[in-house]
């Protein structure tokens, strides 16, 4: 790649990661994971983090440009998965809330990053396929996990074995996005709650059934300051 | 508390747990949940349970005014997580069908409550939110695994991290009630069926995959005199 | 039973398994299951299966005039019990796309048999009821667990307990099928797309979170020949 596709911005404590490469519908090219992986670890100290794309489009998937590359050599290929998981991986496992907005387009890997965010806000021309059927590949086994988390077992065997693009309305209704509409209220309503509590939620949502550690946090937590002033503020209103 | 906010009452075979602290939209003191549990455990014989709130309110939460304490007391706050957990646990392993049946407000702890409903049937103007981030506490972890269970990893985010108020329709279309409407319909429909069966397939339900206890069951319910009664009904019909 | 009740026919590289009984709404007996593994068996080398009822239901469940017996003969019952498991999870099995296509009348059993498939596409007059509590019997654990992974725990209940019907759109808001339409589009759809892909999607879906099996499978097939011709077929259009 000749420049960055990834960029890191900040308006006060909201950071957001852009898919700037809007000439190619921001399509990953191989070397981008490795990219993305770093751009997510400057963002670690934000309060929320939102990831869109350039244009008018969120992201056309992996560059179909790098595969003829994957098949001569294996190195290659065995690199471009392992890069791919890292960088999926780091941005599920940021401590604050992370959010896709999605805009046009979100076919294949682009889908697996909308995933790997807490959140999925998409707008009404918004559109959703996923497509390693179509081109005679596989997709990640831990996405593929992710999709059926959201979306159940029938409704991940139809999107994978049709690799039939579907409008907002219907990922809204099968689960593969939470909401239809703009970001700012969302990221409003997100950044008037304590940022403590945010990262023992999301540790939550992402454990299992038990989990001791979560039983001492919870106790921190109700016996802490912030909650003091939190409840203090509620009190006067 | 000065006197009992849970009150059970019986109509023949249907047991009626009722909030019944309409001042305070029934939210649940800290004395409440010890209090639950016992009036839970009252339940036993009946053939079904309906949880309602007194007033036009479900449940409000955990009462607030219990906070302070917990922050200059750990073994209050220990007590409130065990208690709590104990009561929505006791109800949650009730041997018959259990409905939560929300009017008006069901938020924080209130949600709970419900979910450890086997169903929730929520009247047109009823309203959700899961406020701890609002408060700065967290929730309790088995709480966000049903939550989870019920509205899948992407919804429970959403309406943990925003605290948001959500209606009876947006409840329904994602998964936090199964019906809204009147809850007479539901009971008798439960009713008309048979008792052993409810059993078996509401702890088929809390299973996972395999267990070779269920098959057993299922040998012994398909053999049974039970069985044998309904479908000569069934016949004559 | 008098003659097979379950017809396998080939169309090209669809197979189709016809519940071939419209005079009992294809209710299946109790000799049914080991013809439906025995035709399950035959559809192997076909490239997607589709499921669907003669006359204008698809399946009543299993067939009621057998329980008399199942009643008297410990060892009838158990084997009802072995040989439905054993042909609902040799469909499940397949390695090919399954698509359970429902007209009419979806209950009982025939709901274990729609779930048994990847798929379900349903025609608007469909009806799904789940009824053993109402005949006072059980539901085999591991379609209880499907039935849960489609629908969420409370659906499940709500189905469950009161053995009500519902109808297609309703059993497409819940998630108890995929689609409401006409079946060629979905399987036009699938057949455009790699069967190497397909089978390892299907596998992905069917395992849970890791499997390190499923990271060569990514590998091989993204450098294999079927990716490189499919690449250059896109690459032309």
């Amino acid at each position: 790649m000749s420049r960055a596709m990834f960029r890191l911005t900040r308006d006060g404590a909201v950071a957001r990661l852009t898919l700037d490469r809007p000439e190619a519908r921001n399509a990953i090219a191989a070397a981008g994971w490795a990219e993305l992986a770093h751009a997510v670890g400057e963002a670690g100290d934000a309060r929320l983090l939102i990831v869109s794309g350039a244009g008018a489009a969120f992201c056309a998937g992996a560059d179909l440009a790098d595969f003829p590359v994957f098949r001569e050599d294996e190195a290659a290929r065995i690199r471009f998965r392992v890069e791919m998981r890292a960088a999926l991986d780091r941005l599920r496992d940021l401590p604050v809330p992370t959010i896709a907005h999605i805009e046009g387009p979100c076919y294949g890997a682009g889908v697996a990053l909308a995933m790997a965010c807490d959140l999925r806000i998409a707008t009404a021309d918004a559109r959703f396929a996923i497509t390693p059927a179509k081109i005679g590949i596989s997709y990640p086994q831990e996405d593929v996990h992710r999709l059926v988390a959201l979306v159940g077992p029938g409704q991940a065997a139809r999107l994978l074995f049709t690799a039939a693009a579907i409008g907002a309305e219907e990922a809204l209704r099968i689960g593969l996005v939470e909401l239809v509409g703009g970001v700012a209220p969302l990221v409003a309503a997100i950044l008037a709650n304590d940022g403590a509590s945010l990262a023992a939620l999301k540790r939550a949502i992402a454990l299992g059934r038990s989990d001791a550690g979560q039983d001492w946090r919870f106790d921190a937590l109700i016996g802490g300051e912030e909650a003091a002033r939190r409840l203090e503020a509620l009190r006067r209103k």
